[in-house]
């Protein structure tokens, strides 16, 4: 199966940039977490395209609907959800239809979502299609042609689109909500580098501060009320970013690149607080490894580092190795975890995006067919920079990766009171 | 992820019995394969609740909506599938929808499709809810109640239902119309015991006898027709069963023990004619064990035999082993797998279902809170007989274990000339 | 990975029947469980080629080492272990050598296994090497043939061989322990046919009573003395079985038979006794899925039934469904497992086993080139009746996926003490 | 199972650094590959703590010796490798004995392969040992301790060392003979950077400048001899990199590094070519996922890069999008990859790796029951900069990926011929 996560927590997903729908399909989550469509929808109003006026000009409602894996015996509650309907096979024939779920108690049966696509301009991408087809450069075009023998959708970037990601993101707040119930867990991000512009104040350092602060306290996690003021924070402007200065500057550039015809690339920091500490594990179950793969394998991605990334190559021993003490850690040039294993730190991770790979300027391509063409795209709606709505994706899919090395962890301690019925 | 099938094709579900869907997603079907609807529905129609009056009084529509993982450039044929809507969150928002897929060439990407629930009475099952509800003997009531910590939808079973095989039949169909386009492989079954009564004739010893006189052949499979006209036959009564006196006796005897307030067993052989050779492996990946698990593994089910089954083992080596000679086996002892691997016989299994645990009569059971009780169902629909509707299922499970085993094989033969771009 | 288990216990396995050695890697198993070579040998020795008179006349000492995953403090006792010694690349280079683990606690690391094979005879295989070697009816000699084009390893059945059953012995035993140290847990089994033989009492109904006798008890547990008694009377005769009368017969029966250059099916019961209720699940993580793969799809296995097997196929509900009292199950009919997951109750199998393949008398055969012969087996090694031998294995892999399936159950129980640090 | 790779071609391991042996076990390489253990061998030896003056002064002979999934009917050759011996029991019985595998065709089947640890010097650890053991900063010592409840192998890092990565070396040595066998293609990895000193040439833009020249060619892939022209040129000096002026350079940093008692981190490029195109996929089966995890998660790394890496954050699209011609991409800042699927260019990846945690140098941390001490290293014997030793390591993980993705995609496309057997 293609998921996210592994085998204790996985997200599986399907659906094209201009099909019908993205279905989601979240298995693992353990019963008796409270659930409610509010929560995963707020997740995905940061991801929507539309909601910023940095992003693509497509606007999509991206309005999820839960189709299973919830219960409680209040059913005015759970049943309080959209209602779903398809239309019968031929005009005659009833329709079928069903109430979706609102809110409810996790049960530990898979959780099905449906997210229908409304504002498609399919039109848009007769340029692209068919074996005479122009493909554009940096893009799947070429390769899924080839690779699935001409049977690929090219509307919109098909499954290779950013649309995809509404996955991670209804998986990722799942794993959120469980993590945040059972550990205080957050996860956070904020865009560090647009261009050359680079943010003067780090997510990272700042989350490093927090923790050191709160680390010889009673329960040793930064307090909700902090986090939220934090998050508060990064979406307050019009970029998700801690620093107000550069966030205009970076507006202003993104803006001026688009007017170009252009694109630009950008780095983002994402972080984890209040990890739960021990879990993952030194080699092919390492969570950095896990890590590494699912943010570096992020559509668009070209780099991916954690706590003093590239940095720590300059470096002696002496200065890179954090100092222990009693209560934890005193700095966070691992990132949060050493040898795969969390240590208590924030994890830590920044990732850099290529400039998107539509632009209106011309290039040089071909068409599916090999001939050489001087390429100018015809119509299409597009994010200038990637990394504008990026960051709760990266979030999610940290999330999803803590969730199921939390949940591995576990299964390694077992306790009989666990097993007993009569 | 929980998934039926392998790594290589792979099928999983969402969705509880009273919940408002069954959803499904498919990973790996090759590009290329032309998929309508339709062809998925009438696998779906044969496993329907309702669909024969020997069955479950629930009635359910149980129409399918596909929606990923297809594509033609045709778009009217691709567009022509129902349209599907999600209510807005509150009264004012406006409504979603798409249009679904109704035929077009599979892409490679997860095929996502959903099935509405709407015959849905959950009133029926209050005698069941909460930490007082009331524990049917034979049913997961008790087991899923303390698992999941009280927190398990208890409606029809919630996830344990039946209605779950609605994934594995859509996930089969798929697999089935791809073997049957390249190999001409089919699955059939057929039901040959109802409580005592046995069938006289077996669908297993019919195809060997098909397969065998077809073996010296040009292209040594049974042809189409020869299949179509056997599938005709069983589909043509009450029951899915090759022979007519028997399935009057049984139908009779299935209407009686429902008179009665009981329910009964049954045992029904599953086939794959025209089934690729060399698919599969001596241990750990035999498609032996593969399809041991998932057709013994299905509700209700408590044996599963291959081939000459519980009889082999009567047997001498002398009187057991098949002769082989220049044109294939000579007779089919061995169910059409040895070690695990395919040998050009078809695959032969029986399957025996215990009698539906849900009856009318009284019986001896407990509150979930462990008080004992004289327990009587107040209300709710249930099929006397399980083998009734059981078939395609079975069927749909086989093919999917073939289909991923197919892949799996093909993957170990590796031809350069299909990994070239320029 | 090819694997027994699943993603939280699983063993994986290399080796041919005339290879060097057999070679096992075990991952999952939890840290803190002290495991002995002697205790793992003392299960090999069960299972070893020349063990029984009733069985092959190949005699292998099947001595295990362990290469990693065990520690203690005390060096002395884990560097016990025989000393492995590697030859050099040529005779001038020193050769290797290290002291392997005679005892230690799991580090919840991988374990590493190696039996090394003596007693090859594979001048024995002449007859079946090459592209005119002579086809075995039964065997895998064929199918691998084409399957591997030719570059298979025809030696005693090559890795298809009964030989791999070392990797699922030496994975099973860690799983007992593991099992036993926390559960009590223990796994047994007992011959209960040879040919047309039958034994007069089953090993399920006699674990079914034990289980019921102690049910209203303390712990509800059978206890140890008694599992003990019972698995030495079981170990006490020349076949494993619970019956001395029919041991004579069918030990009688079993040498008549090799005798007459025949062999002859068996059936076996298999049961796990103490037991982790609530492990399982409905569907697709079905512990009964799980387990009808596992068993059923051992070698030379056609037949695998659950409680009462086929003999439910004749019953009505009203007479199979177990009545339930506050203290448990009252009946064992449904074999420990309803729905998938355990209910207190032993799990009871039977399997059935076809007639060894290989025997003396002629058979109608095939090169593999596909010329028709007379085949006559020149010479070779094998067990008259598969039964005999193949108690331990089932054992094993019943164990393992039980315990695959403890650490499944045990990951939804998330307790967040057990992630504490500082 | 734990494991490098996935589902089709994977590799599993065990064995800790003072542990008696490093155990390996590898899945699905497909029938016919010559293997001889000369060529893994080679490829052990780089990696071989020793090799090099520059990396630890602890010497281990690392001869690998076979133990399963070769064959070849000339078993002279098959039986050629070293003798591999196991003591007996006790000192009376008798050692068995048998011997390896020198070279064959490989069969499909799990191949086994086993290095004997020779030089270890345990009691230099017993400074960490038990519960009042010291930490040594930026190690696993603190994590794993807790993690196991105390059950961890403490002795040179036990699991977590660098040792286990012979078990990805073996892996990487069966995919790279396969895929040079069939697509001609090579790894290779030069060291970048060392400190802050940087490689005035580029592995990455040297093996882009090939491959262009090469592209319109006949057969469009770079020639073998100049790639093992380039393969010796990398080996030629005391470091494995392209420009000798900065080896010698940073021969120098590293020595006097080592001599201060601290270490110093380190880039290394590594690059696929003549990589068949037209596999991974975009999303969770992403090449380029897979390739960030498995280089991003290797023991030290702390960035990953593929292409032109962080660089591409400043850059504007019309800048970064490589032209497409005629007869291949025309520039390789996106590394190889688009969308995760292979273009045709060099996979080109960049891993940063920190100083190496063991130093001598005193430093700040506790002991593992938390007491806080001012630390420093007795004895212990380490690579002063992983660099040194790691290309070789990322090469393999590179070539199992690119193995595991080639065969998935074989899998995609299947062609009936190949499951004919009569």
């Amino acid at each position: 199966m293609e998921a996210l996560g592994g085998s204790m927590f996985s997200v599986a997903g399907a659906g094209e940039s201009h099909g019908p729908a993205i279905t989601t399909i979240i298995c693992g989550c353990p019963p008796g977490l409270m659930l409610s469509r509010a929560e995963v929808q707020q997740y995905l109003d940061r991801r929507r395209p539309g909601s910023n006026k940095l992003g693509t000009p497509r606007r999509e409602a991206d309005k999820v609907v839960f189709l299973s894996g919830l219960y409680t015996h209040d059913h005015e509650q759970l049943l309080a959800g959209p209602q779903i309907t398809t239309a019968g096979d031929d005009p005659q024939s009833e329709p079928a239809s069903a109430t979706t779920y609102e809110r409810g108690y996790t049960t530990g049966e898979p959780i099905a979502a449906v997210v229908l696509s409304g504002a498609k301009r399919s039109s848009d991408y007769d340029q692209l299609a068919g074996p005479q087809g122009e493909v554009r450069p940096g893009h799947t075009d070429l390769v899924k042609h080839y690779q699935s023998r001409g049977f690929t959708d090219p509307r919109g970037g098909g499954r290779a689109s950013y649309r995809s990601t509404v996955t991670d993101v209804i998986g990722g707040s799942i794993a959120r909500l469980f993590l945040a119930e059972h550990f205080g867990t957050a996860f956070l991000s904020s865009i560090c580098r647009v261009g050359s512009l680079e943010a003067p104040v780090s997510l990272s350092t700042h989350v490093e501060q927090l923790a050191l602060r709160h680390a010889g306290g009673a329960d040793r996690s930064i307090p909700v009320a902090e986090i939220e003021q934090l998050q508060q924070r990064l979406c307050a402007g019009e970029l998700h970013t801690l620093d107000e200065a550069f966030e205009k500057a970076a507006a202003a550039l993104i803006s001026e690149t688009r007017k170009q015809g252009d694109s630009i690339g950008a780095a983002i920091e994402v972080v984890g607080v209040n990890v739960p500490t021990l879990i993952g594990g030194p080699l092919y179950q390492s969570l950095k490894l896990r890590l590494m793969g699912a943010l570096g394998g992020l559509h668009a991605v070209q780099s991916c580092e954690m706590g003093s990334g590239l940095d720590v190559v300059a470096r002696k021993g002496s200065e890179n190795n954090d100092p222990i003490r009693a209560d934890g850690y005193r700095s966070n040039h691992h990132g949060g975890l050493i040898g795969g294993i969390t240590t208590g730190m924030p994890i830590a991770f920044r990732v850099g995006f290529k400039p998107t790979s539509t632009i209106a300027l011309p290039q040089k391509s071909i068409r599916k067919n090999l001939e050489e063409i001087d390429f100018e795209l015809k119509r299409g709606r597009h994010d200038p920079c990637l990394g504008v709505r990026a960051g709760v994706t990266l979030e999610s899919r940290m999330a999803i990766e803590v969730m199921d090395a939390v949940l591995s962890h576990q299964a390694r301690r077992v306790d009989p009171d666990h097993f007993n019925l009569f």
